[in-house]
């Protein structure tokens, strides 16, 4: 038996999630039988797509799910070995017990972090790849805008768009993260959306409009999005975190009306659209990481007693790049 | 020359238009000249998408134009004679001279007045065809919702889409517009928007959801459709007259976060996404009419002074389905 600590969501938030919405709760773990392996947590993910899982989806009083990396500490299975790093679905806790099944072994990339699987090389970068070259059928003569470029599918988004050839606007809120954009990242230009509105931003940094835009936000940005798209235009719409934290994750928009002479596609998407693109993306991922051709950057919080402020802090713009929890050595 | 009266638009409308933001005026149409023909306009129509083009697309003080058919009254052209009707898009006038190229003889469908060719067989027949099979990609299994469905335009997409085996649901603003719905076209369910907020009304006519929605609305009616939209739904999106009255078009959504985990696509479109496509809806159009598998109405206004009455009436709800303008006998 081993004593984990786990995170609960006890009362469903309205509007920006609170600390006393969660709860860390003391549990016993049992031993490994035949055919599983214990395994402890080293790091989890949280994302801004858990936010409406709050409201309707997380069970109240049950540990909460989130992509997370553990170690192997007892194994009953000759699958996996002591020691074995792998990916699974089950974060927000120090401990658990599972069979092999389900459980992804995970190789080292070269010169990365271990961690790099939770974001680039994990869900949050498969969702930007296919977002960006599935579901907005990328083409290298596109000019392209992604919002929240500095996030963790953000910036993959716009990095995949400039390694296809594409000119690419960013929008982020600091001007801390619009000059890591322009100077590291080296997209073509950036707005800081809390420097001027938005709409504005775009028309001026991208005067002969954009053909697609990759939606993280919703609202004002995906008016300003429609009011700059040219003929033919599509918006891929990976997340509207401006409506997360509103009843029913309502966001408002006011442009939509632009897209029929336009002829504009919009259209949300989960990794479901495009599973079939899993070893391709991590064959590119791979090779554009070890090239340094994909920039990142990571936040990382101590303590599973932290998880509920990490993921709170999503909202707050507490993080700069992917947000993570360390939840052992 | 033939004393000829023509539409000019003289004041860019805000909100809906006055009818003193026309005026009617007289003018000298000279004879056909070698190769051209002069005709005399018949009907011609009136379309809600006009409305935009008075804030942007018409000009001042020139006669406006719209899909007309008129009648050779002069021929110099081997290609056309006296007698011969011909669609044209110089409407907003009684008399112009114009090559034979441009203008396409009509033939008369058996049992069917001409100005089918104004609807049905038309441009809104035809809107509404490639709209509800090229860009919903309508399939027989699916639920469609079409919004104003007695209209010109959403009357054909609901009967298509019957003809294809779909089950149908169709929104309309009066008791006597969704009688004929139900009693002569034959939708499975009918909305009255004026009746019962369109959310509620879509839900309790669809509790299985819908898969395709055609929009010739925006604002609630687009909103109603994304809050029962099934997964991989598509919206295909024709008009948005609930914004033709607000500057910039403005229409306001709420609910496209629902695109999110849906997987839902919105498609604007015209036309020209399916140029392609208009051999097969002649053919088709043709047979479905003779046979009565397509139901019409119209509201005709007579004299060209109508015609800007009859524009105004179409965001006053004064036409039931088609409205047309009769210019002469």
């Amino acid at each position: 038996v081993t004593k984990s600590r786990e995170v609960h969501l006890v009362v469903r938030p309205s509007g920006i999630p609170a600390l006393a919405d969660f709860e860390v709760v003391e549990t016993d773990v049992a031993d490994a039988e035949e055919g599983e392996v214990l395994v402890q947590n080293l790091f989890m993910s949280v994302d801004p797509a858990m936010r409406p899982r709050l409201t309707d989806g997380y069970d109240l009083g049950q540990p909460m799910a989130a992509a997370a990396i553990g170690r192997v500490v007892q194994s009953r299975t000759s699958g996996l070995a002591v020691g074995d790093l792998v990916s699974n679905g089950l974060g927000f806790r120090e401990y658990f017990v599972s069979p092999a099944r389900g459980l992804r072994r995970l190789d080292q990339v070269e010169g990365q972090p271990i961690t790099v699987h939770l974001h680039a090389l994990g869900g949050t970068g498969f969702t930007a790849y296919g977002g960006i070259l599935r579901v907005a059928r990328l083409r290298p003569e596109d000019r392209v805008f992604v919002s929240t470029a500095a996030g963790a599918v953000g910036s993959v988004a716009a990095q995949v768009a400039k390694i296809k050839g594409c000119w690419v606007v960013g929008s982020t809120g600091s001007a801390e993260k619009a000059a890591w954009l322009k100077d590291e990242v080296g997209l073509d230009a950036v707005i800081d959306y809390k420097e001027a509105p938005v709409r504005r931003g775009l028309r001026a940094a991208a005067p002969d409009g954009i053909d697609v835009y990759f939606d993280n936000v919703g609202g004002d940005h995906l008016d300003a999005a429609l009011a700059s798209m040219n003929t033919l235009g599509r918006a891929a719409v990976c997340g509207m975190i401006s409506g997360y934290n509103e009843p029913g994750a309502r966001t408002t928009v006011h442009n939509l009306a632009n897209i029929i002479y336009g002829r504009i596609e919009i259209r949300g998407f989960t990794v479901a659209d495009f599973a079939d693109l899993r070893d391709d993306f991590r064959r590119d991922m791979s090779e554009w990481l070890a090239a340094g051709r994909i920039k990142y950057r990571e936040t990382v919080l101590e303590g599973i007693g932290n998880a509920p402020r990490a993921l709170i802090g999503l909202f707050e713009g507490l993080n700069t790049g992917k947000m993570l929890v360390k939840l052992a050595d």
